[in-house]
């Protein structure tokens, strides 16, 4: 694999985010192409093209494949590293937690996010901002208790999981959520900032 | 691993239908603990025990370790054999079909079809229910797109993402969506239920 990979996404987006983070992490970096979701760019025809479900982040390799969905280009970049476990219990916690994310995590927390700092939180879509709150206080609730349990998700030691949703979690005071409350996951949010290669989003 | 894996869910589910089908292909049976959700028992406090995020089917294994989420089970119980390619980039493609299922798919087909058909389509959640169509189409289009390429999801042969997007695709119908306009899913739903040792939902 190439010590430089192609993404096509916006590093506002803590999807995209996760990449920058996880390659910064291995030693890579990415060769950016932005696209503006807010200018509808990633439902363009050439972007569809590359891949019909119109989302970002997606990967393109040299030889023209692509990937699409950030936890999936993780494990991609990640193969065969520290940052996937290797057992079958141990791995399939790792993807438990991905799909938590997807599932349980993002549609409230990032998306509440979105609408308050990309859309600067419309009156249109305030009722819909706020039925985001108690979704994602619950993802917070369940990860918290794993994370007074574990210094990270799946153990002792930095996963794929970490980094998936470290990305929402470390702003989520930018979706309106209050972390005082959750010592374990401001705990871990810190262990995460001090590892060595770590970026902040944005950069 | 036994041949009998520790199920809690109900078979009325999409989510549990892919473990009940994917251990069938695998020669294993299920030991089902039944959980009805709308009598509110994955959220009690012994369901939670188990899994803080209070969502059906969980794994549990003999000492008692616990599995959430159905796409990260069924890559537990599915290790080491042909429903998992090995090489990284086809490994993460069918990542990325699991984490499509999970995020753009569904959040519209099976919620439409959770519904109608677990709820009796009521004037209360009819907007809502109308609302989930644009997205379920957008779904079906973008597996449409793959499936008039290739006969399954990630090329030639079966694997797990087939079994992730069957479950709740099979019976959009039952969300209100018509597959008379996608013959290449309807072809791939007729291969899947053409494999050996296949099972129908609710058995």
């Amino acid at each position: 694999m190439d010590v430089s990979v192609r993404i096509y996404g916006d590093k506002r987006s803590g999807n995209c985010y996760k990449l920058q983070l996880l390659t910064s992490f291995l030693g890579k970096t990415i060769d950016w192409v932005n696209v503006d979701i807010l200018k509808g760019e990633s439902r363009s025809a050439s972007f569809l093209e590359k891949s019909a479900n119109g989302k970002i982040p997606i990967l393109e390799l040299d030889d023209g494949r692509v990937l699409s969905e950030s936890n999936a280009i993780m494990h991609y970049l990640a193969s065969g590293t520290h940052f996937i476990p290797t057992s079958p219990y141990a791995f399939s916690l790792l993807l438990q937690w991905q799909f938590f994310e997807q599932y349980s995590h993002e549609p409230y927390i990032a998306v509440a996010r979105y609408i308050n700092i990309y859309l600067g939180l419309p009156d249109s879509r305030r009722a819909e901002f706020e039925d985001k709150q108690a979704g994602g206080y619950q993802a917070l609730a369940v990860m918290e208790k794993q994370l007074t349990q574990t210094p990270y998700l799946i153990g002792n030691t930095i996963s794929l999981a970490d980094i998936s949703l470290f990305a929402y979690t470390h702003v989520a005071h930018e979706g309106g959520f209050d972390l005082s409350a959750y010592p374990g996951i401001r705990n871990w949010i810190g262990l995460i900032q001090s590892q060595p290669n770590f970026v902040p989003m944005y950069v």
